[in-house]
Formats: structure tokens, sequence, C-alpha cells
């Protein structure tokens, strides 16, 4: 693949490959059995190394103290960060921490910003983002049933969530949630920030993921919101906007995962290559001299590749004429790329045998919990229809 | 498919169906959730219960307790405990130990009759098989480096096993190991029984897998035997034919796990109908009215289906003619029905969801744990092989 | 698999498995190769042969000359006969010939039993089936147009068809026509007998199918049926039944094709095995020694194996329940078989290489001809939702 | 997918793409149907037209009367031609003539670009080139029997080769041939024009490929060299280099197929998805709205996309560094594309239903010829091998 970068981005992917190699790898292990709050330690001290090199909160613009990258070049860096568990998080460019910064740069007050933007970028707090009901489905995302009343100058939200990812610990939620039932599907809901502190805000539960309760930054939460009531000046953007704000998230924010998988992909498949050269199966035969072992790597090389041109096109489509614009090409790579990343989890597990099972090596981190890519943010099968009835149009079928 | 059964294997499977639909069904999330020694509380209960029923150790032969059961036959019967996690277990014919009862029915001296196999058919003890070694191909059964020397009237071994499953609080294992290095590559090895209370014997650790340490009956082991030295009499079948009885109780146990495999299909089946039966997707939509919902459902049927067809009829034939006849056909079902198993856990999970990640539900256990499948007693690549090549010698094909 | 048929049965399929191999196969490359009206000649012969050695219309009745045999041993003889291409065909048992005399036999009265099903149960003629039309999805089976009027004693018929297999040659048609317009969808449709030297009968052309525009038996034909006027006695079962009529000839017709398809994937693995064992790559290695040339060997026997069980399963249910109680198994074989056999089909042509482009081998007849699988009759989507639609309703989804 | 093509490279697409619609699309199902020789004389008018609008051998450098592209250059030109069968004909740019065209460019002596290269170019006449044989398998290029011996200032060639696309009608073949049999395996063939009239060139016969002899430039040809005596002048390159100028010729002639592969990906989807959108299944419900047709276009549009950026990116490499060192980039788009085409196509048949399986659309043409794009060139299994164990190398993986 031709590189086509600047020689500015080429240096920065450079110094975050070798934090990544030098700093993260050899303690990523260690990291992920201990209790989030054990590793949160370490992970500090991490946090403070990534800002005296100028690698800290990347994606943020230059003005908010960042490096001011565009979308494309942010997916180079964030496929390097994605190769170590923690990468993203010691940067501080981590979901969902970097939606709901861009989402305040664009659309908060400037008290808001003041209290909660600031100390979010420094890595002083975290944050959440809470959306998703489990009444509804995820796919129908005008489906809610969470309700935010203004009441004077007050916001009373009452209405239950799951899937809150990182709530367990953050300082404060983002809400969706409905303000004005009455108005056009698209335009009933908006968002509140929630500090987590507010009387009636119950984290029922970090939920159970594949066999893990989790915590802290490592958790999905299950939360309910009695009567809890925040400032009005917590909208975030105009009410009603709700729906548009999720939208204009979840465009780079797929790219952010889709580039996060490619990343992943990557180690994999080096782990792969590496078991394959060096596991013997006899004095004069490797595991690599297979020839299914071989069609696996030959297979998932192109796919990764297909899957990190297909992102970058996409970002760079976005950079360019916005996440509307770019709409097909960002439900072609939420699909593609996470079913690349499970046909390559999936052989690199099997070419580590009873090891691809164990905790032993990162694999079986990774098998269990992006399993989860190919639902969140939208199933394959919602993206597979979007994108197909999108091109149908322009042949002139109308929807039924 | 029509069905062969007798008389009385029919009336039996009904009320094992029963004893898992009333007994164990209402409790199998609860005793997931706890520690195995919480569980072994209320799993004793129900053995006591099944005791009662007639329904314990149901692949013993009527002069050992048992209910006498053909191959064939207990296939039936495995299936249906299959459908909850713990159903073996609690009729006692479960992995590792139904294998060591049969091979110490088999081969096992009088005395060590009496003073193992006795109470592990009661339920009272629990066993364990060793035979994996972290350093050689699971896929290579006759690469190993444990060794046990025979010295006067002792065996002393000494080597390093993984994958001995549930070998914490097990009372014994069953120990491959090298006796005779001079001997023909598949006469070198043999079996000893070793206490678990022996000096020397280290269990290491519970090898983390796929998230969980897991305890007791669910474990699997890392064990360093330094030393261990027990009487001569311990020794199972005759010296040398570790290989051999390896083989006569894998054939069986391919059929034990390939039924089971089916067991969880059809539980995770019926938890995907039900899913797509009910889930909304909008007051008119249900998940199960859209058509890929439907593929899913269409394919696993069949594909469950063909899969127990394909495993009775290798019961079967096993029966008749024994394990060698039907070597093909277990090579057969072992990679067939695992992947068949993969598909169909993955469309049920995909088909719940968010939910589907969850602990809530089964799936995320079997999606986790049942990945082995593909990989234990013979990973796909290499029974794919052995049928290939056993076809291939039929046309002419000498081994390269 | 274990072989439960009856001894008679037995012997019949080594006669014909004999009269396949010894008469057949040796001239099944040329008889290909040249004009059918050439090739018929030929096929005349065997024909008789056929009839001295007491193999001719197995399928039908002993009162109508034929071996009585049920449904699930006739699949057993088919799958036989499939080896080569013009097996069902010098037996008198090829489609669409075997649908319509089971058809008239049950249904026609005794004149046209007389004048029609006499010569072809003879192989004195040929004949065809109308039903499929340009304009309408076939998956939709009670969309047409072709109308058949009665008027004084004869009944006129308009309409247009296509995929009328055989047409060229034949005697006559069994057309499927609109007689009552105003019934229910389901019984607006009737069967009339057609022969094809009636005023009006225009067989258009041969249709070009897959680069072979064919001609007699091998051939598929569009025909416009211009003011057809027959003898009102040339009703097919009661005046209304067509769609009936149509299923009840459908449950068998499908068994038929699978096991056709299931004797074509024996030859065509038989193919691939004898290529793999034999094809030099080097002096010490050939093709059969490549790990990925196994892999498909073995998945292809257990896929065959798999088809075979589930076809007989569902013959047999057949014949003891009926076609309706079968729906559900009939549904999943259509797809499931299809698709395996497109498997091996290509698997066998790519271990080949370049020669299975060729005519020279029999694969990329099948691998063009047969691709129509997977579409008639039903194509793989239909029969997918109908089987998940049927499972569903069980579990309470009611339509949309 | 961002266009970085210069303004004069946008054009020339336009323009080629206009000449595709309006000259080519109208007459392309009708020069299928009938011979070669007669559609010849309507090709003939059309590439005068394309002559006098300049879009003529667009591939040659601009001082051989080409338009001097670079290959990534005319990638995207040979996609749009390739969207009709006799796109790349009636440019002069169809294999295998313009591979012998840049072989002659720079390898062959003057004398012999007067006399065979001009005509060539001009389109007065075909060639061929002769290097595929029977008895050895095609995925091991070094293995051959076919001899040319220098005896005086001649050369004799004896040797049996099949597969010679394009010879029926051709002037001359560029045959490889072993010249000197005691090199390395490497430095033993050399290549040799042969006119195609010379004494002892026998074709033997146009090779029936699915169901189709062909002639002409559509056609394979089984090919008898006898004794055949041609100048030693005739030699193309070095004695010696035969290898060495056929994988020079195959960098450049995997991106053309690759990207003729992509063109026809795109017409078929275009055809599916018109189909999609006006094929009525009900009054209210089209093709188009069923999901798994959905899936189909989506997943075909991610990967054609995919499959198109890794090709240019493969010839950009191509471009800017040589063959050699975009070897792995050749072999992955080489299988990768191939499996896309024909996923494409099957999908695109299907969703066409029985009109599909015709000659009535293009589609049935492609699915039978264009299945050898999985074997020629190096078939699936030898590409991803090669690839594999180029990046296993890295890893320190010794060859077996």
């Amino acid at each position: 693949m031709i590189n086509r970068q600047s020689e500015r981005i080429r240096k920065l992917q450079e110094d975050v490959q070798e934090f990544v190699e030098k700093e993260m790898m050899p303690v990523e292990s260690e990291l992920l059995k201990i209790p989030f709050n054990e590793a949160a330690v370490v992970l500090q001290e991490k946090r403070s190394l990534a800002k005296s090199r100028g690698l800290f909160v990347p994606h943020l613009p230059g003005s908010y103290g960042g490096l001011g990258l565009s979308l494309l070049e942010f997916a180079s860096i964030s496929e390097t960060l994605a190769r170590t568990p923690f990468g993203h998080y010691v940067l501080n460019c981590q979901a969902p921490d970097i939606g709901n910064m861009e989402l305040l740069i664009k659309h908060a007050p400037e008290a808001i910003k003041k209290a909660y933007l600031e100390p979010l970028m420094q890595g002083g707090i975290r944050s959440c983002f809470s959306m998703t009901e489990p009444s509804f489905a995820g796919s129908n995302p005008v489906s809610m049933a969470t309700t935010a009343e203004f009441k004077g100058d007050k916001i009373i939200i009452n209405g239950h969530k799951w899937f809150t990812t990182a709530a367990d610990g953050a300082s404060f939620a983002i809400v969706m949630a409905i303000t004005d039932p009455d108005a056009t599907a698209y335009q009933r809901a908006s968002m509140v920030l929630v500090p987590t502190d507010t009387e009636g805000f119950h984290l029922k539960r970090n939920i159970p993921i594949m066999g893990e309760t989790g915590e802290g930054y490592h958790s999905h939460a299950e939360i309910i919101y009695e009567n809890c009531s925040v400032p009005a000046g917590n909208l975030i953007g105009a009410r009603g906007s709700g729906f548009k704000l999720a939208q204009e998230r979840l465009g780079p924010g797929r790219i952010h995962h889709c580039m996060r998988w490619v990343g992943i992909c990557e180690r994999a498949f080096d782990m792969m290559c590496h078991r394959a050269a060096t596991r013997s199966l006899s004095d004069e035969e490797k595991l690599g001299h297979k020839q299914t072992i071989q069609n696996w790597i030959a297979e998932s090389r192109v796919e990764i590749d297909a899957s990190r041109m297909l992102v970058l096109a996409a970002a760079e489509k976005i950079d360019r004429f916005g996440s509307r614009e770019a709409k097909n090409d960002i439900s072609g790579i939420k699909f593609y790329v996470a079913n690349v990343l499970m046909r390559v989890l999936d052989r690199a597990l099997q070419t580590h045998g009873a090891l691809g099972m164990t905790d032993d090596t990162l694999l079986s981190f990774w098998y269990r919990h992006e399993r989860g890519a190919r639902i969140y943010d939208g199933p394959d099968e919602v993206h597979k229809s979007a994108l197909a009835r999108s091109i149908l149009k322009g042949y002139g079928l109308k929807p039924k």
C-alpha cells in the first residue's frame, strides 16, 4: 500500500508505535489481569509519559491542546494504538470519552466546557454515553422511553438504560432522552449531561459480559434514572437535536471502531505468523508449513489490507464532504471490517490451539469482547440493509 | 427423522427430558454464577434425586449399577442432558469421569477398581485425565516427555502436563507417560493412576480460559509431576498399551462430545427461535419476520438434523463393528459437528443482539467455552487430513 | 452409514450399479457431445437392454409394469442412476416424464391413460410439464396468466410459458392454467393435457441455457399457447385442483432431484479423489498430498453423507405420513443438498485445474447445468423462509 | 473512493465509458451469439471508430502509437472496458496480444518487431502465447517437456501444449520451450516466436470449454509442435531467459486480469441491482425489498470496492518499484479478486432466477467462462501458499 502520509504524520506514527511497543506491550497482559482500579495507577503514569512526549489527546484541535489531526490522520494513529488493549486509553482518546469530547467541543455551553470538558481532556475524569435501552432494538435509534422533562430551570430525567459503557467510575453521563414526544420521530430526543453523583442516578449493575462483570473503565452498566434533576443549562446542543447529534457522532465513531479493529487484526496476524513460524509439529515440520495455516495467513493478509484501505477512504471522504456524504461507505466498513476481525481472530486462535483458549495470550480477550463488533453501533444486518436500500433507491426502488 | 428407538429408551429419554426441564433448567443460570464449591451442594441434591429416579450413571453396564445402554442409546440420552450445562454432571456421566470409568472397568486390576472405581461410580469422588503437554502439539499423540519409570514395586512419574480438565478437587489422575522409550512410537506410553494427594503432584494453576480461571469441576489445570511415586499396581492395562487405550477411549469419547454439541445446538436453536418470535422491531414487525433471521433458523435446523444423523450412525457403527471400523466416521463428525456448533451459537448470539453478549443468557458461556470444540480431541485440521488420507489410500495414494 | 435396505433392494441396486458402470459410463461422454437425436438411437438400445434385465420404469407400481418401489427404495436406485448423465433416461424414470406418469396414474381418465400414459410408460413417447411463466416469479406458484377456458366440450388454452423442460420432441404437455379466475388463489388453476401437435401450440424456441440451446430431451422451451383447443376430457384431476396436484407432485419430485444430486456428488467426489491420488506435482508429491485438497475431500465426504441421510429420512417420512407432513423436511433438503452439490462440483472442478474447465470431463457439464438446482422447484431463499416461518409459527409468530 | 486521477485520465475514462455504452453494449449480446468470424466484421468497424477517436492501443507507449499510460492509469481504463465482453478487443488491448506486444517491444530484435509487432499493434493480425502443457501442473512453471533445439541458424521445436488461448486464427505463437536442459531450473527455458503457418505446427483442436468449442479469438487450442523449424532470429530475449520473461509478463498480466474482473463485477452488480429494483414478487413487493437480496448487494458493493483499491495499489507499486517488489500484492489480488468475481456473479445470477441460467443475459457467459479465473495464471491455492510463505520467511520460517 502506497503511503500518502505527510512527513509529520509519519513521524507521529513512529513515535506512537514506539510508545506502544516499549511502554505498553510489556505490561498489557498484567494490566488485563488485575482489577481496573489497580491498573489505573500504572495507566496514570503512562499517561504522564504520553503527555511529556506530546502524544496525549492527539484527536483534539490544536486550540484545545491536541494535535489537530484530520480524521484520516487520526485513523492511522488509532490503528497503531489498537495493537495493545490500553493504547487509546493512555493517550486519552478512548471511546466513549473521545466522542463526548468532540460533542462537548462543538455543542456544549461555555460553562459546561469549563466544568466538564476541561478535566475530561486533562484525563482527570472519565465519562459515559447513555443511549441504548433494554426494551428497544438498538437497530432502531428513534425508539426509546427515557424522558427528559423541562421544569422551570431544571431538566428531570427518568428512564432505564443499559450498555452504558464505562459508567462505573465516570463523573458524568451524556444521556439521550425524549424531550419533545410530539415532535416528528427524528426530533423528539435531546442530549443532556448528567453528573453521576446526581440524586436518582442508580448504577444498578455492571452487566456481566462474556463471563466478566468488569469494573471501572472496562464495564458496561445498567442504569436507572429516577427523577434525576439537572440544571437546564446541561442541555447539549439544541432541544430536539439528539438524533442529529448522535448521527454526527456516529460517523467518525465508526471510523474509530473500524481502525481499532484493523489494529487488533494486525496484532493478531502478527501473533498467528509468529506461532506458525515457531511451533514444531515434528523435527522437520513447523505449523507454518501446513497449507491450511498458509491459507489463513494469506486470506487474512489481503482482508486486513482491504479493510484498512476501505476505512481510510471513508475517513478521507468524511474529512472532505462530511458524514452524510459518506454514509454508504461507513455502513460498508462497519460490517465488512467487523467480520474480517472475527475471521482473523478466529484463525489466530485456532493456530494457537489450546493456548489460544487461555488467557496466556491476548486472543481470548479479543475473541470474547470483540464479538460485540458485529452488534454495537448497528448490527451487520442493519448496515447491510441500509447500504443496499440506499443503492437501490438509485435504481428507482421505493420503500415498501 | 424417523425414531427407531426401543420403547424403553423412548421412555428413558422422556424421563431425562423431564429431569432436565424441571430440575436443572430453573437453577442452571444461578449455578453457573456461583463458585463451583457452592454449586456442588445443590448438584449433590440433584444427584440424589437422579439416583432415586433410576437415572444415575446411565452409561454403565447393568452389572456395575448402570442402565446397560449401547453407545447409540446413550447418545440420545446425552443429547438431552446437554441442553443444560450440568446435565451430564448430575447423572455422573460427565467427561472426563465417564471415560475414566470405562477405562477402569475394562483395564484396571481389581484392587484399583475397589479403591477408585467404586467411589467414582457412586459420585463420591471425581477424577481427571492427564495427557496433553504444553511443549507438544496435541495433534501428535505420540509426542510427550512425561516419564513413568518402574523402580522396584513403584512407578516414579516426572513431567509437565496441562489442560488436565477438572483436576482441581479430583481424587486421582490417570496419567499418560513414557514407560518404554526404546519401543516403537505407538508402544512407548502407558497409563498410570496417580492419587492427587501423592507427594510431588503439584497443581501449578488452574489455567485461565476465556477470562475465567475456573475451579473445581469447571477447571483445566497445569500440573507438575515431580518424582511422584505410586505402587506398580497402579498401572492401568498392559505396559506400553497407553496409546492403544487412549485410542479406545477416544472413539466413544468423540461420540459423547458430538452428542453433547448437538444438545447444546438444540437449546441454542430454541433460544434463537424464541427470541425471533418475541422480539419486536416495531409495532408490526418482530425479529423473526426478517429474512436474514429466517435464513439462520432454516440453515441451523438442517445442519443440526444432519449432525444428529451422522453422529447416531457413527455410534451404531461403533456398537456393531468397533471404533477402528468407524474411524473415518468419527473423524468426520468431530469436525463437522464442532463447526455446526460454532455456527449455531454464533447465529443465536447475533439474534439476541447485545443481550447475547451478556451472561444473562447461556449463549455467552457456550460461545466462549465451546470454541474449544474445534481444538480438543484433535483440531479440525487433523481430522480432515486423517479422513482424506484414509479415503485417498483407497485410490492408491501413498504417504509422502 | 448402516444399510437398512431389504435384500431385494440391495440386489436391485447392485444390478443398477452394474448397468450404470458397464453400459452407460463407457458411452456417456460421447452421448453428451452428439446431437440428442443421434444419441437417442444408442439410448433406445440401452432401454431395450434395461427392459430385458427387469430394470425399466422401476418407480411404477407393479400393476403398471414397474417394480413397485416405495419412495425410500426408489431414492437409492435414483442415486445410483445419477452417477451417469443419462442414467434415469435409460430406465425411463427421468423428469419430467416420471412426474407426469405418476400424475396420470392417479388423476387421468381412463381414455387419457390409454392414449398417453401407456406409450409414455413404454418409452415410445416423451412428455413435458408447462408451468413457469416469464412474467411471474416462480417462487409464487399461484401467480400465472395462462388461461384454460371451457367452451362446450372443449378447453381453449392461451398463454406464454417458458422453462418447459424437454418440450422439443415431446408428444404432449401437461399445462397449468387458470380455469377459475374468481376462485380463491389456490383453487384457480387446473391441469390440462395438450398434445404438442395441437394447432396453436408454438414452440417458440429452445432457450439457450449456459451456452447451449439444447434439443430433444436436453432442452428447455419457451412456448406460446394460442387458442389451443383440446377435448374437455383432457382435464387432469378435478377442475380447480391444479395447485393441489402440483404440490402433490413436488414433494416426491424434490426427493427425486435431491437423490439425483447426491448421485452426481458421489461421481464428482470419485473423480476428485482419483485426480488427487494420481496427479503429480513433482516426483515425490501428488495433488492429494496437499492439505487444501484433503480439506475439500474430507468436507465433501461428510456433506454428501449428511445429504443422503437427510433425503432418505424425508423420503421415509413421505412414504409413511405423506408429503404434507414432510414439508419442512423437504424444504430443508431442497436448499441444503443443492448447495452441497454446488460446493462438491466446485471443489472437484478446482482439483482438476484447467482440465476441469474443459468438456473432457463431466464436471463442466454439471457445473453449468446443475447451477439451476438452487433455482428450480423453489429457489434457496423461498425454501429457507418457508421452513423458518413454519418453525416460528410453533413459537407463536404470526405472519406480518 | 477518492479519485486521484489526473484530468487527462479522467477525460479518457469518460470517452472509453461512452464508447463502451454507446458502441458496444447495444451489440454485445448479438456478437456473443454469432460465430467469431462473423462478429469480427463488426468488431473491425468498431476498431476503426476507436482509432478515429484516439482510443486504440491505449496501453502502448507514445512512441509506439499508444497513449503512454502507466499501469495504474491503464488499470482504470481496463475496468471500464471489461463491462462489455469485447471491450478490450476493440481497443486492441486484449490478452494475450497485449502481453505479446509488451514482450516484443522490450525483447524482440528489430526485424521481428517490423514483421510481427507492427501488424499486431495495427490490429491486422492476432497472436497467441503457448506455455501450458497437459502433462504438467500449471502451478509449477518450470516443469515442461517442449524443447527448442538450436541447429545451425534454426531453432527446432517439439512439444505438446494446450490452453493456448486464441491460437485459432492467430498469425504467430510465442512458445515457451526448454533450450538448455542442463541449466538450473529457472534458466532452462527460452521464448521463441513461431508463425502458425510453420510446417509442423498442428492445431489439434480447439478444446471444448464449458460446453463451447469456441473459434477464432474465443478459443483455447491444443497444439502439437512437431519439428517446427524457425530462424534462430526468432528467439525472443536472451537464451535461457524464458522463465524471467514469463515472470516479467505475469505481474502486469495479473493486474490486467484483476481489473477486468472488477469491471465484470461492476456490470454484474449493475444488473443485479436493476433486477432487484424492478422484478415484482407481488403488487407491493419487489425482489429488492427482500433482505437476502439486500445482503448480497451490500456485500458485493464492499467487496468490489475493496478489490479495486487493492488492484490499483498493486498497480501503483509495480509502476514505482517493479513487479518483483509487488509480488506479494499481486498474489493477494489474484486470489482475492477472482473469488469476489465468483461470488458477485453467483449472487447476480441467483437474483435473476431462471433468467440467470439463460443466455438472454451476459451472466451465464461469465458464470461459465470466468470460473477459470481461479485457475489460470496460478490457482488460488498456489498464490495463497506463495504469499504466506513469503510472509513467514520474515518470521524466520525456513522451507521444509
